[in-house]
């Protein structure tokens, strides 16, 4: 990994298109990433392909990257690829294939440098045949368990491992590497309006412990308490070493996607969000996040959520 | 799963030596389980053999389940067994093999019909060469991750999920199955001085996402933090199904055991407890579990921990 750091630091250098990019500081807008460099994991739909759409149309200037597992079925993403081609990159990223987000933080080390907002949009609750929302103690099995795991705590966190670059400008002005982690990288506030970079982790409600009280879902809501609870862990890291990181965790509500459709029934017309409302509530908390927000779990409307 | 559950009401029903174990209840006693069932996973050390130790000292009519992954191998319970023979029933359980919690499960079943309380005390930190627990997220790995949450989160619920037998005296004084679960069983307060059986699963208090405020750790705190999530979740069923079995997690200190030992150079004296202390310690919130105490989260010494 030595190898690629170093490498990037010499691309870094020579490209002056990269150090373009941090030029559009300057101008006032909506979003705080004017200029700034996104990436949205889980982006073919839902969520995840609202964020990216949202980024583009209110960040004019800013760059976007979306990974999905398969680009290429990724109709929504392609339709935006279709109007914002320079600005959106589309990268297959499989949260269960570690290699994919290696190739993913290297293309993105290698074309931008640096990254300001991180989304980890992906999450799963349901698949036919494999895992299901447990209703009962009697329904769970490891290997739901397990998938939930793996997709919404673990992957997560691997990419925030692989995926952000750390740099800043040292005082005389100069591109410098002061604090290089092995692995995990952050842009900070570089480039835009922002002092922090920001990493915003898509938790939910029902993976709080303290408000779970109608039971059942439990890889789901487990996996997510686990997520909670790595975010936290590497929140309380990235304090201690002053990184210009704040990690954060949101609960979207119960928004209208294929994620929530089986589970519907139950919830009150008013209490269902389009995808369009949960994205703009989440977006204004993500760009008002400061520092000291580093390390809390946040609904869309701001509140913060027990444990 | 159906036939093993009909086998299970006929033996009870033709096997005398298991209804007299419900015969001892009446007599006062130190522990409350006078008389019952009582099994302890991950039993071959540390504080799980001290629990086996304790119980079959003060319960001195109880019967004592103690699984671990290899009994051959297991000193200290093979010394016990040699001083309680009659009590004290070995049995090999490894959490990350289903079929041996089945065929525990299945034991359990065959010989005794109930389980008073079980308690899940296995719990990794460290393996050599394994799993380390963690100093910074560069040093997170998948492997660490999923295998503390197949042995620390998964293989407990598991445990909880086929293990125990639900059995309750119907109006007339017979035996009645009223509410069978698939596979989760429970004995209730049935033949000692309780009215609900108890099932204690160890956490540890970095398991706490609120009380976390040194990061590190992060397989093992969030391995616990998922079992803090699933215990809660499955209390939440128990007592909406009105079962008699409370579920409840403890923090027994930092306790000067194998899984401790790399780690206590940073822990004051008087803050490293002895096995025996913290045992007894946590039999006695134990043995003063009530219903409404169901889905709590406590420390040795009765506090209760955020979550």
């Amino acid at each position: 990994m030595v190898r690629v750091f170093l490498d990037t630091h010499r691309a870094l250098m020579a490209n002056p298109m990269r150090l373009r990019l941090r030029s559009f500081a300057s101008s006032a807008s909506a979003l705080n990433w004017e200029g700034g460099v996104s990436m949205v994991q889980g982006a073919s739909r839902g969520i995840g392909l609202e964020f990216v759409k949202h980024l583009l149309e209110k960040n004019e200037k800013g760059h976007v990257i979306a990974t999905c597992r398969n680009p290429n079925g990724a109709t929504g993403l392609l339709e935006l690829k279709n109007q914002f081609a320079e600005r959106l990159n589309i990268l297959p990223l499989d949260l269960t294939v570690e290699s994919t987000i290696e190739e993913s933080a290297k293309s993105v080390t290698e074309r931008y440098g640096s990254l300001n907002l991180l989304i980890n949009a992906s999450g799963i609750l349901s698949i036919p045949n494999v895992l299901q929302p447990e209703t009962t103690l009697s329904k769970l099995y490891k290997s739901s368990l397990m998938l939930a795991y793996e997709v919404n705590a673990v992957g997560p966190i691997l990419v925030i491992k692989l995926g952000l670059i750390h740099r800043k400008v040292n005082a005389l002005g100069n591109l410098a590497i002061p604090h290089m982690w092995p692995l995990l990288k952050a842009g900070g506030g570089f480039g835009t309006e922002r002092d922090v970079a920001v990493v915003a982790n898509l938790s939910a409600r029902v993976g709080s412990i303290g408000d779970n009280r109608l039971g059942g879902w439990h890889s789901y809501r487990s996996s997510k308490a686990a997520l909670n609870q790595l975010t936290k862990t590497i929140s309380v890291e990235f304090a201690r070493k002053k990184d210009p990181i704040a990690c954060i965790l949101l609960h979207p509500g119960t928004v209208d996607t294929d994620l929530s459709r089986p589970f519907q029934r139950n919830v009150r017309a008013d209490k269902l969000f389009t995808k369009e409302f949960s994205v703009q509530k989440l977006l204004n908390i993500i760009n008002n996040t400061k520092h000291q927000d580093n390390g809390k779990f946040f609904a869309w409307d701001g509140q913060e959520i027990p444990w």
